[in-house]
């Protein structure tokens, strides 16, 4: 093996280096803060799981995206988490049992099997926030509306959100009576976006022909607020729990515009997450950027499966992209001090690093430069005591 | 399977839970905040690599730690990083490839196959330090006192330096000419600090009867200050490089001592990291763990394998043990806003949010009190405007 070789890392697998690591700890923190003054309490999920904890309820996306590692203690199999979410829900009904809402966040490293096509990474920094035991709109808007203070926090200026609601194709495909199969083959062609196909196979599957062209509806409704109006028209005739999802959908986007300025669109095709979301789901996109910066939505009834059914909304985004959005603060100068091992050096050393200032000491034969380091200052001893003196270009060259 | 075996975490792969997760993120903060106004740089290693760049030149131990995962991209082996050092070293030789003196720092999750005895946990959160590029007294002295100065962070307040030079054996090995299968005998007795063991094994192996009395004198020479003093008589005939040893070890124990107030013990058949580690190596105990709380020594050339040896020393410790060493702060009680959507009552929230209060606003319907969610105050509106008041005990039980 070549040392070319070594050096080489995994596809998506990334190491971060100065000082992009230092803006994504400025973010991580600007985040948490957040999230604390909105209530909402930090949580630290295991990194790996049996993989029955793990992949519970979570659907066969999830489980293609999961590491398989042998437990060397048990012989069982563990899952490296790929979504902190599930473990999330689990730690609500299983170890935390609060009565009422109950605000979590996290932020911590995932790891996936495959790069997702539209995002690359297979090392993301999983960042979010989930509100467990409250059904209603509120609870949406206000995880709507936080996913948008994050990227305003990230240094966002233009957001653009996209709304959907898993509820209307699920209450479609039930009033049509589909089996899983028919659904399956409805659900590709309309989350292909191909219009074609999902004709030809609504044609072939759906008997009814006001619901066969609601099923048709839906691969075009898309687009701004006018929208809302026309999917009342052309679903006029769907089960009541269609209409429900419409007014839902309408009440969320006028509770977030009143807080915030977003230019809002509609998609009802839209299917994320179709085997675990259970109500309004949302996307967040910032000009410049292919693909959502923050994903969320509604997944009631996750924790049924630890024992305890409970309503649950979220969103998550990925520190590493979030963090390419702005530039790090500029950080102040730093203060070089010489070699000297001398006790009044060494006190003036540490009053100055409890004061924050980043100090820097010299080793004995240094060959670098202050200047290399980042310092615009330079300790000497004037007067009887070691002071911050400016270095001007010429002592640092 | 049963709820109760979903519910079931993998031994040593611990969720942390509030308030024990603030806990640590308050940690986090205090030690690399500090580990900045030293001048070091904050990196983020990938949580996995190819295996051989995991496990170059970093010996069996570590191999055996590795959890081991199949690259589906390319069928290449890969493993979960279990200690970040070797990882930061490669990022130095390598990525990074600046000229002088490198300071780096992390804080990162890891994966251990197997829980350390001593410690337990499979899933530590490492923090350290590592200082590149400098062979001298004064980098290990830096970073002992990095090391010293983290633990009195984290809230210990009476610390034990254990210090020892693995150079002292490796230069005992070398004299007496011992091939690799001679030296693992006589370094498990040592190891085991099993006098009989090692008395048997050092008759039957080193044939020089001064360099046998050397051997059985490392297995008796540990202990305070006085133990550099006796080692120098009983290794008086040793080569150079021992007396190297000691008077490193006095001159690194002085320099400490100037700067803290820390009891010393050396052990000089210390024999940790035996594979990596290339001088001195310290462990920091605190009274009522059983284990040491931070481990470090110098580790030089381990970037040869990327290219380019560098002098090489550093720590780490595990951020969930270091965070039960003191409670958290007290936090600040929060304040309870109605869940009315008023927009006076929103702007209220957003401007005591900004100053960083934890405004938690009630949802329709929730039966749980302010007091439950730690508020001691609540929001309401008097005289035209919104203001926090105090909670008295009447209201909020």
């Amino acid at each position: 093996m070549t040392i070319a070789d070594r050096w080489l890392l995994p596809d998506g697998m990334d190491e971060v280096l100065p000082p992009q690591a230092s803006r994504m700890e400025e973010l991580r923190r600007a985040l948490l803060d957040l999230y604390y003054v909105w209530g909402y309490d930090q949580v630290m999920p295991p990194p790996v799981e049996f993989l029955d904890s793990l992949l519970t309820g979570t659907g066969t996306d999830l489980d293609l995206q999961t590491f398989k590692l042998t437990d060397q203690l048990t012989g069982r199999m563990m899952g490296a988490s790929a979504d902190v979410t599930p473990q999330v829900a689990r730690m609500d009904a299983h170890s935390l049992k609060r009565q009422g809402p109950v605000r979590l966040c996290y932020c911590t490293n995932v790891l996936r099997a495959k790069a997702d096509q539209h995002q690359g990474g297979r090392s993301p920094v999983q960042v979010g926030v989930e509100l467990f035991g409250h059904a209603g709109l509120e609870a949406d808007s206000e995880i709507v509306r936080l996913a948008l203070a994050s990227l305003t926090a990230a240094g966002a200026r233009e957001i653009h959100l996209a709304l959907g609601h898993i509820g209307i194709f699920r209450s479609l495909v039930e009033a049509a009576g589909l089996d899983d199969d028919r659904e399956a083959l409805i659900f590709d062609a309309l989350a292909l976006k191909s219009p074609g196909q999902l004709a030809a196979r609504v044609s072939e599957h759906v008997a009814d022909p006001a619901l066969a062209d609601m099923f048709l509806a839906l691969g075009e409704l898309h687009g701004d607020a006018s929208i809302l109006d026309e999917a009342r028209e052309r679903l006029a005739g769907a089960p009541v729990s269609v209409t429900a999802a419409l007014d839902q959908l309408e009440a969320l986007s006028q509770a977030v515009l009143a807080h915030f300025d977003a230019s809002l669109y509609f998609d009802l095709a839209e299917l994320r997450g179709y085997q675990y979301h259970t109500g309004m789901m949302f996307a967040a996109y910032v000009p410049g950027y292919g693909h959502a910066l923050a994903k969320g939505g509604r997944y009631d009834d996750t924790g049924r499966a630890f024992g305890r059914a409970r309503p649950a909304t979220g969103f998550s985004m990925d520190l590493k992209q979030l963090a390419s959005l702005a530039a790090a603060s500029p950080a102040p100068g730093s203060i070089w001090a010489p070699s000297t091992d001398d006790e009044t050096l060494q006190t003036a050393i540490d009053a100055l690093r409890r004061q924050g200032e980043r100090v820097i000491q010299a080793l004995p034969g240094q060959r670098t430069e202050p200047a290399e380091h980042d310092c615009d200052r330079r300790l000497e001893f004037i007067d009887g005591r070691w002071q911050p003196t400016a270095l001007t270009r010429e002592t640092s060259a």
